[in-house]
This record gives structure tokens, C-alpha cells and sequence, in this order.
């Protein structure tokens, strides 16, 4: 995605060799413009199975919005974005997966409360970053436990190099990223293509 | 609003007297044709002060997808969300505030990088709800510190025993709330008019 990539070299700082800074426009303070053109760019890319989206789910923080505006490009299914904390008001059953943040270098777990996934919801992923996966596939391990379908992972930034791309499709798992940063270097910020 | 009491009356659960469950379409799950309509409705109740608005300040994690959808409404101004953990591409300055919740007992911050809030920037807070209000009165110290205005407090679903909506107005921020909870008793959910 042209545009994307053009404000990522526009406003991205490449803080080292391993993290991005967007937090000028998608997670920190949100450029909602930016984010209507990811969510039509993610139906384009998944409009072959856009009939068949039940649900999205993301994970908070920063993939709620970009979730919430390509739900409205298919056809305003609900999103369920995963808690990592569990709130008081979540007093029946969920699901629940322990994820790593290499970049904090702590475990953490992601809850889905169990109303809001069920055997045989068809669902795509959507996050604002991939990069060793873990949150990713965090949610794919809930949905195989509550029997769900992942259609795919939209992705709009993903760290190639990380290899959480590769570990999505290993399990399955269709990928589509908007902008695939391939390496960080010298304050250089490199794409694929 | 009328659309936003009849569905918090008919998903809402009273789990005690001080808490209200809405995680079918507001604070996990979340329903983002009713945004839409929570958007439009903050268009309307801020008609007069639209066009001076010059940036929408919320607090991760529920208040971001609400935030995002009143943007559009509001030429499409970026959105900034308060962080509560301090991310790793924090680097530089950041406000900051202590804020304490009632419901989990425990103190914890917020902060917005001062990249995203400057001096004379006209500011419309929006969140998803208002109970003793720590969080907004957090994000009205922050624009105080930073010199930023704050012309008004959008609440979504506002605990009005809770006492946060009269802790804004004495700050002098004006607080337009769509559902106004008056009293939860006996599983039964009042609301004012």
C-alpha cells in the first residue's frame, strides 16, 4: 500500500534495528483518514472471502481502531478485541493464551470472554503490527480452542525479519500485510518491493 | 439517546450496584454501527464548538474505537490515546498522570507524549464511560499541563452516583453524556429523564 509506505518514510523513526516508531499517526495519536483507506485496502485484499467474515478479532491497544474501521468494509460484523487485563466484569468463562513481548521481555495473557467466540465463527485477524507473532497467534490459539476459523491475519506493518509472518502461515494461516518492512538499518527503513 | 438506553437495557447486565456490564457491543465486543451512531450524536450535542476542535483525547483501551468514530465526525482530527504502559518508543517528554480505579483498587499512570499535545490545542475529550471520573479529570491535568483547552467531555455511558460528571463540571469542562445511569438495584438499570 503505496500510501502506507510513503508515511511510514515520511513520519517512521527507526528507533534501532528492531523498532519502528509510528506512533504519529497509528498508535499513539491516530490519523482516522489513513486509517478508512487501511480498512478498504484490507477488503481488497479479502474480498474473496469477505461473504464469510463473522467476526473480527484484534487485541488491544492500538489494533482496536484499525479493527473497528474495516469492520465497516465488511459489512459491520462485530470486532472483539482480546483483554490482557481481566476486568471485574468478566465473571463467566473465556479463553485465554499466554503471549511474549520480546520487546518488554515479560509473558502476558490475552483473554476473549467465551460469549463472543464460537464454534464456527469464520474471523479475521486485523493488528496494526507483526512482528514475532505472538499476539497473533495468541488469538489463533484461542480461536482453535473455541473452534473458530481464521480466514486470515490482516496485518497493516509487518517486521519480516521478526518471523512472525512465517509462523502465522506455518499454522495456516493466510497473511496480508500492508507495508512489509524488511530490515532497519543505519536509520534506513527498508520495504519489500 | 434513545438507540443507545434501549440496547444498554436490553444487553446491558447489572452485575452489582456500582457495575454495569456492556461488553456485548461496547467494551470487548463491539458494535461499530452503534459507534457510528454514538458519533453523529457527539456531532450534534458539540455542533457549536466543531469547528474549533482541533485534536479528540481518549484513554486506551475502550475509549479508542468511540474516539476514532466521533473523529470522522469532526473533519476527521486526529485522535490521541492516553497510553498506560510506557512503550518502548516513548524516548522522549510525556505528561503524565496518576490515576486511581475504584473498581480494581489500584493507582496506575497515564501519559501522552508531548509531541501530540501543544499549547493552544483545542481538545474534545471522548470516552466510553464515566464513573468517578479519575480517568477524564487524569486527561484534563495532562491539557492543563501542556497549555491545551479542553472544550468538552463526550461520554458514552455515564454512573452519574459515581460523581465523575460533577468533578468535571467544578473543573469547568462541559460534560455531554448520551445515557445517563442514575441508580443500579435489584438487576434493574435507571436512567435520568
Amino acid at each position: 500500500m503505496k500510501i502506507l509506505q510513503n508515511r511510514i518514510i515520511q513520519d517512521g523513526v527507526a528507533v534501532s534495528t528492531e523498532i519502528l516508531k509510528v506512533d504519529s499517526f497509528l498508535n499513539h495519536q491516530v490519523d482516522v483518514t489513513l486509517f478508512d483507506l487501511i480498512g478498504a485496502e484490507f477488503r481488497t485484499r479479502f474480498d474473496d472471502v469477505a461473504g464469510k467474515v463473522d467476526k473480527i478479532l484484534t487485541i488491544e491497544a492500538s489494533g482496536i481502531a484499525v479493527a473497528a474501521f474495516t469492520a465497516k468494509y465488511f459489512s459491520s460484523v462485530p470486532v472483539v478485541f482480546a483483554k490482557k487485563d481481566k476486568p471485574s466484569t468478566m465473571t463467566e468463562g473465556y479463553y485465554f493464551a499466554e503471549v511474549m513481548s520480546f520487546t518488554k521481555r515479560t509473558m502476558s495473557a490475552i483473554r476473549i470472554d467465551n460469549r463472543f467466540l464460537k464454534k464456527g465463527d469464520r474471523c479475521l485477524i486485523i493488528d496494526d503490527f507483526l512482528a514475532h507473532g505472538q499476539a497473533a497467534l495468541g488469538l489463533v490459539q484461542i480461536a482453535a480452542e473455541a473452534g473458530a476459523e481464521i480466514l486470515g491475519a490482516g496485518i497493516v506493518i509487518e517486521k519480516e525479519w521478526q518471523g512472525g509472518g512465517d509462523r502465522l502461515r506455518e499454522k495456516g494461516v493466510r497473511v496480508e500485510s500492508l507495508a512489509v518492512v524488511t530490515k532497519i538499518e543505519d536509520g534506513e527503513i527498508y520495504f519489500k518491493g
